[in-house]
């Protein structure tokens, strides 16, 4: 089958479509016959530095696709459309998924868009409800609101949490769309002082909750956003993850809970877990078109490497997602 | 009636007794005519910088006596023997308590025992349960073993949490003390690099959850002693405030939840509820002597400049209390 493997560690031109063998089922697993895989940063931080939390040589953490074949104790059947996450091996024709993390597309979703969901919309899920305890009526600062997580994260916190949101993008274009897709505010960071922008908004209160992709850049602005007994959720550093002379008493003061977290490299067990709960709360919303998985741009499997620069340039508003065939 | 107060900002001597006036009950209050206050480092704060979170010129946030006078609608009858949390004029021959801040002392307890409860019982309480959500058979890292809130977290965390508790102090005498509160492992981070000693005693896992008063000069041991996906309460920052070179991604790649909280500012709402939890669930346990007040010095209430002398050499195990007669 063709699969994407990385040469050496390095830019995007290390990226190369390989002939591999097809990979083989276990007990509860499901062999998917892969239509649409999505591309993360994880998948970038990966090719760049050669080792994965995946011990898998092709990337991809998503897909979306058809059961070809079902291991034994597998409860998803032969031929059903199904959405998921991957241990790895997700930019391939097929790819191995637990059962247990497969959910079944609703039917009005192509492959495409369902490609878009699990990676994104399950960590935006486990950071604003299960670490982040959003509950309604709060308000959440959702930061670099474009992104794939902003995108889902921004639908999730309305649909769902039932609160108020408020977001920053760097153009007209990204903003514009955040509010397409509910956020009650949003802050273009190039021309506004994003957490003078908050705190007028909140009635010098500051947010309740802050999903934070950008770290050290954003650190004592978001030191000024949040609310005394406020939540911020840690989930990337693409603006640094330096911070110099951070003072405790800031944390101390404001009675801040500051948590850290990743998804790609939490136990079976956790995803299972998440993976279901998620899919009980939002298969209805997809179906009704009230959630919508946010597709930037497909491209064809042999042009990854146009599709993982396009990531690096951050002009896409919602995913980017490689089509199989 | 007898107070102290604070001549200006600055050191113990600034301390003085004063004839103040009586204070006067509202509804829902308690007079109540002290026996015994005791010391909190936020009374040494407050008498350094001349600011309060309390509005009260006179010092003291807990005592324990007797009910003199009960506002309307308190239900706490005068004559009952009780200790709590004030807002502030803790040091004085009457001060004022919010009846749903009223605990009924234990019969088996003295007024300088019970005085000895409040702040630090609350405070560890908080930070083990409420905050970091310590379960059975986790082990939980308490610096500052010997001090006050680190005495009552180490029975709070054996006697209700069944949990492990690895504890840290700077003498023999402090680590020997702790052990016969229920401490499992002593470690005297004088003679012993503690982060080494922890991940020795956890099989290289490290600690579920940390209680840190210290904050700076232990900062990158905590990192090293805590657990993928560990609690990190930070309630002080006795060992300094400033963290140089503060790297996000020690958050995000061991899933850290650090958490700020302080007691004293909180609401009165918060305090009450925490009041009526803590009580429920630790009433039998001081009857039956399986959790003790540790009282580590008592002082007249004219000697509060040595009492307060005593508490900033860290020389005590357990609690300074004053006692009024």
């Amino acid at each position: 089958m063709k699969a994407i493997t990385v040469k050496q560690p390095g830019g995007a031109e290390q990226l190369q479509v390989v002939e591999h063998e097809k990979p083989t089922t276990k007990d509860g697993e499901l062999l998917i016959k892969v239509e649409a895989a999505a591309v993360n940063r994880t998948d970038i931080v990966t090719r760049q530095n050669g080792s994965s939390y995946m011990k898998n040589p092709i990337l991809g953490v998503e897909v979306a696709g058809v059961v070809a074949e079902a291991g034994a104790g597998a409860k998803t059947a032969v031929g059903t459309r199904v959405m998921g996450l991957v241990h790895g091996g997700g930019y391939a024709e097929y790819a191995v998924m637990p059962d247990e993390w497969a959910m079944k597309i609703p039917e009005n979703l192509s492959f495409e868009e369902a490609a878009a969901i699990p990676e994104v919309f399950l960590t935006a899920y486990q950071t604003l409800f299960w670490i982040g305890q959003l509950r309604p009526d709060e308000t959440v600062l959702i930061h670099a609101g474009g992104s794939g997580v902003g995108t889902a994260a921004i639908q999730l916190a309305k649909q769902i949490g039932q609160a108020n949101v408020i977001t920053t993008a760097g153009s007209k274009e990204k903003l514009d769309f955040c509010r397409s897709l509910g956020a009650d505010i949003g802050i273009n960071y190039k021309e506004q002082i994003f957490d003078e922008e908050v705190l007028k908004a909140t009635n010098d209160q500051g947010v309740d909750l802050i999903l934070d992709f950008i770290g050290a850049s954003y650190w004592n602005k978001n030191l000024t956003s949040i609310k005394v007994d406020g939540r911020w959720v840690l989930i990337g550093v693409l603006g640094g993850a330096e911070i110099e002379g951070f003072n405790l008493m800031d944390v101390i003061g404001k009675r801040i809970q500051l948590t850290g977290t990743l998804l790609t490299p939490r136990s079976d067990e956790y995803k299972s877990a998440l993976t279901k709960e998620f899919y009980s709360k939002t298969l209805e919303l997809f179906t009704d078109n009230k959630l919508k998985p946010i597709v930037d741009h497909v491209f064809p499997l042999d042009q990854v490497q146009q599709a993982h620069e396009h990531m690096e340039n951050n002009k896409n508003i919602g995913k980017i997602i490689l089509k199989m065939n």
